[in-house]
């Protein structure tokens, strides 16, 4: 791979994850190096079966901050903020180690939606990606100014999802 | 799993297929049966490999109308139709059997899109599977009948894509 781009997967629609999970299963297919690094879930909870056959397929995965005041209203604002710093200060040395081809930041765009990190610092952020580095960051609220740095932006809309009819998610389908 | 729904992810933009590989690795993570039928796409030519990383899961993957006039200008339409009616037969038996719980017809709308299917074929079709079954439908151009069977529509739009910029499909990216 010669020059890594900045995708983006941003929107209301479900496909966000799942495309990541994907692109990771391409690349691996191509014998690409995968990391993928989550944020604001948590597999302990929820079981994220995706990420264990992730594993199994040589994807190195790490999360950061898997708590969310939406999920669990005890948690502060702060601990969560202070957990994406040390996101981003783990992400910096993934990116000066070289070790992969591919780095998917999951959700990274919910830490900035909901103000755990600032724009600068998720921007100062992609300004140190290495060169030959594809970078993939997805979750709702991608800013003007994310999209602009980008390469590639897939904003998926929701245009009828069955949680509006009160269907709650299902195993081996939302998680 | 109790009922299977529809779900369709259409729109110009990329991560439908990405999309409905991450969902059979969820799946699969969970223990569920996948089957993967694709159309329009030939991986003798492109190599696939998020298809052979699926294999290796579990996931059956069998593929119809490999061929398509925009890549073959020698390949007639009509043989094109005659294969996708191949391939509508091949999903009736599938469902017939039972034995997936998640069936995904990757780039199924580009036949309805390009007029190798018709839509009455496809809706007649989507009325016989079994209740049990998730479909999982992607590609372009989804037409409004589809979207109003289906039970979940993620419209997925192309905010930007590096071919505009004149970047090709890149090995691990793109195939």
């Amino acid at each position: 791979m010669k020059k890594g781009l900045i995708q983006i997967y941003t929107g209301d629609g479900k496909g966000k994850t799942t495309s990541a999970v994907g692109l990771a299963v391409r690349a691996i297919g191509q014998g690409l190096k995968v990391c993928y690094i989550y944020f604001h879930k948590n597999p302990d909870k929820w079981g994220y079966a995706e990420q264990k056959i992730l594993e199994k397929l040589g994807v190195k995965i790490f999360g950061f901050a898997k708590e969310h005041p939406f999920c669990d209203k005890k948690v502060s604002l702060e601990s969560i903020r202070n957990e994406c710093l040390k996101g981003l200060e783990f992400i910096k040395e993934i990116f000066r180690q070289k070790k992969y081809d591919i780095l998917i930041l999951d959700e990274v765009n919910i830490s900035l939606r909901d103000g755990f990190l600032k724009e600068e610092e998720i921007i100062n952020l992609l300004k140190m990606k290495p060169k030959s580095m594809e970078l993939v960051l997805t979750g709702r609220g991608a800013t003007k100014k994310l999209k602009e740095i980008a390469d590639l932006v897939s904003e998926i809309k929701n245009i009828k999802h069955p949680h509006q009819k009160g269907i709650k998610g299902r195993k081996g389908i939302e998680y």
